[in-house]
């Protein structure tokens, strides 16, 4: 019996009817070329037998005295947790892309430990999906990254135990115990269902001071309350549009070698582009820029093994026609925002934590005006695997993140990189943008847009012009089990 | 826009996170035998094409000043409704209960209006599923029955319109208006968040009045507080086991016929004779009888058009071992319950709503005296269709309704009786009630046990004793749209 740190506790209390609180990861794979039609089905049969999982996976939520526990299920049941599911004919992206919406739309029960895993057969063209959810008081989407690649091989034959049946000397510390920890001593949610918090965090501090800095005149300062509204800041049904795509990451590092950028630059300018491309779309782009909250995992220096995570608010300069234009106002923001928030370990974990799962939280931290909000949507970019990798002997194609939405933040974009893809996954309120698939073929043309940015900027011969500043943090990468010795 | 009654906000009010209040059936079909493969898409397709429905099924609830609406939705989406989806290998009965269990356990998203029906292929075998759910709020099973009717023929060329595209002068009154309209005046839920019942209903005096009786000395007269605490009434999961299975309807006929006894009682004694096992097993069988509330449509007059619903305490005699003397206490008990609610309408409307609904409530109502309820379980039978029916130029082979549970309440069985069938639904809380799926088994050798009963009668040439009373009612049956002229 284990309690719930104040934090978890936290996902807890704050899920809605409309709102649910877990993430999860859509996973392509691809059958060896032999495989036999029952696949799946066997597949299926080999996960279920592992029908003794470690914790946190055996345990549920128990409240005693207001207060929650992790405990031991002594009736743990694997069909419940591992479900066989098929797409209907004629078993098209679009099609799977649907089951995902309804499926992490639903909520998960809370008298079962709260994950759950579906085989999804059918798919045109013979992958099999895997859509994987967890609460987010179980487990954030890092942690769920580096669990699930910890049962990946850089070998096809290689066939490990699921993440739930992973040994604990071959894992690292327990998923949130990276967020919780820290966080403990940080913030504390007041009362048993609002949610209140007492202490400011240095979040809040950090960004009251850059809007002094913006104030004293530094324009790429944002402070912590100039989002204009917009349709994605409005309240959300409990149904979900996900989508999801990859893009090659040659493409977009050949960008950022020639821009002089970074892969977290570019991305940010693809997703600047479709958001202005869709919101003309809708009539309602403002005309003040959007500003996007962006967690972000860096690792500056090789040696250092521990995380540096940072929160920061990036100017995405929708406002802007000039791409190379947007692009520079990108990058200046951001860099202002790493050198503001590189020395703020725990609040900027708690920022982390905070924009991932309850933005709404932090908007209403962090814009005490009324109609104002700090950022407009969460945008991260989850560090990933560098080789391809296999899971159960299959080849990896696609690790799609499936995130949060809250009350007043309708659109979440996450991409994962592998090998050499960026995966991206969106997120969408269903009913609140209409047509958000639009936004799918945005990113495309954004990337494309870039690339004659990049081609242009050769035929003149020099870089786009930038702020001063130190080198750019690059993206940390994680690995798979079989090429990293267990800590 | 319109107001929704006080009867149907309490089902919004009442809804919680392991209780959602949405009634559903599963109708297995039988595709006409030169179907192509794909039938089901094709069905999938025309049934979307349908994408203006009508009145209650393009409405949804707006909340305005703590009041509740019904609105026209202005931006209704088909694809929201009507979900295509499929099994996965094999395809096995059990798989499509599997999967109808998720769904149930699913909340319906109040930002549309609250009804979606999915359509499943890949059933080994060939058949195809439709599970169709609607809240509560918006019809009760029996409405639900008479609109899904509605749409059904009995000639196998004939395709009508799905029942949200049924036009009003083809339909009968709104759905819960059959419930609604006397119950308003009956019946006051108070406060936003509680349903604590102001105005005690007509069925709570009359069951006093019956603990009077028994009192009196009448031994087949039930108490509203004589049902025996059991594994049954306990809280619930929000997860589900759902079992469905079809009896003939002719051996149930049968055996009733000499017996002297009727379908319902029948279906009580196979119930009885199921549950008394199951607890066995469990060893939670408790030494008093336990008792069932039984909502039973009756008509008495085949002139009479209009509905006497009638709620019914029955004693299941599960504390005996002798079918016989089981039979007996059943058929007893149910004909003193009828006699005493016959005249008892608008209460007993209630009594219906609410026990199907809110069986918690009820039993708080009921049962003033700590851990003693009114009854253990609701067992319904809803009266169906006489003749073989078609639905989309395919056969019905199966109509199965999925109930409701609520807190306290696990367990729940309702049958559908249909042209030469008993379509047996159960519908039980997935973790308080483990192996549950023997229940269905035990139900068949009730049947079998019943069987023998009646052969040993004809042998003796005897009926079982039984009370002196009137004739007992029969089904009422509802017709197919083909058969039967608007009214």
């Amino acid at each position: 019996m284990k309690r719930l740190t104040v934090l978890d506790m936290g996902f807890i209390h704050l899920e809605r009817r409309n709102q649910p609180l877990h993430v999860a990861y859509l996973t392509l794979l691809r059958p060896p070329a032999d495989a036999p039609p029952d696949f799946a089905q066997t597949l299926v049969a080999r996960l279920r037998s592992y029908a003794s999982p470690l914790p946190p996976f055996n345990q549920r939520l128990e409240s005693r005295l207001g207060k929650g526990f992790w405990v031991e299920d002594p009736e743990f049941d694997i069909a419940q947790h591992v479900v066989h599911l098929a797409l209907p004919q004629p078993g098209t992206m679009d099609q799977l892309l649907a089951m995902v919406s309804r499926m992490h739309a639903s909520h998960l029960d809370r008298a079962y430990p709260l994950w759950r895993t579906y085989i999804i057969e059918g798919i045109a063209g013979g992958q099999i999906a895997i859509y994987s959810k967890v609460h987010h008081a179980v487990a954030d989407g890092v942690a769920g990254t580096r669990l699930f690649l910890r049962s990946m091989s850089l070998n096809p034959n290689d066939i490990l135990p699921p993440p739930w049946a992973v040994p604990p000397q071959g894992r690292r510390e327990r998923p949130s115990g990276l967020l919780a920890a820290p966080v403990d001593g940080v913030v504390k949610l007041a009362g048993r269902f609002g949610g209140v918090v007492e202490h400011l965090p240095t979040v809040y501090r950090e960004l009251r001071k850059a809007r002094q800095d913006r104030r004293d005149g530094n324009v790429d300062a944002l402070s912590g309350h100039q989002a204009p509204p917009t349709i994605l800041n409005q309240p959300i049904s409990a149904s979900r549009r996900y989508l999801a795509r990859s893009y090659p990451l040659a493409r977009i590092k050949a960008a950022s070698r020639t821009l002089g950028c970074t892969v977290n630059d570019v991305m940010l300018a693809m997703c600047s582009h479709a958001l202005r491309r869709y919101l003309i779309d809708q009539r309602a782009l403002p005309s003040e820029p959007m500003i996007a909250g962006v967690p972000m995992s860096t690792r500056r220096d090789k040696s250092d093994v521990g995380n540096q995570i940072s929160f920061l608010l990036a100017n995405l300069g929708t406002h802007l026609a000039d791409p190379a234009e947007r692009l520079r106002v990108i990058r200046a923001s951001v860099e202002h925002s790493k050198q503001r928030y590189a020395p703020m370990k725990p609040g900027a974990i708690l920022g982390f934590a905070a924009a991932q799962m309850l933005p709404g939280l932090v908007n209403m931290l962090l814009a005490p005006k009324r109609g104002r909000l700090a950022f407009n949507l969460v945008i991260s970019n989850v560090p990933g695997p560098r080789s391809p990798l296999y899971w159960q002997g299959c080849a990896v194609e696609g690790m799609f993140p499936v995130s949060v939405l809250a009350d007043g933040m309708a659109l979440n974009i996450t991409a994962s990189s592998r090998a050499d893809a960026l995966d991206f996954g969106v997120l969408a309120c269903r009913r609140t943008l209409p047509n958000v698939e639009s936004l799918m073929d945005y990113l495309g043309d954004g990337l494309d847009e870039i690339e004659r940015l990049a081609r242009m900027t050769i035929a003149v011969g020099r870089p786009v012009p930038m702020l001063e500043g130190e080198p750019t943090a690059e993206l940390e990468v994680l690995s798979p089990a079989a090429s990293e010795p267990a800590p």
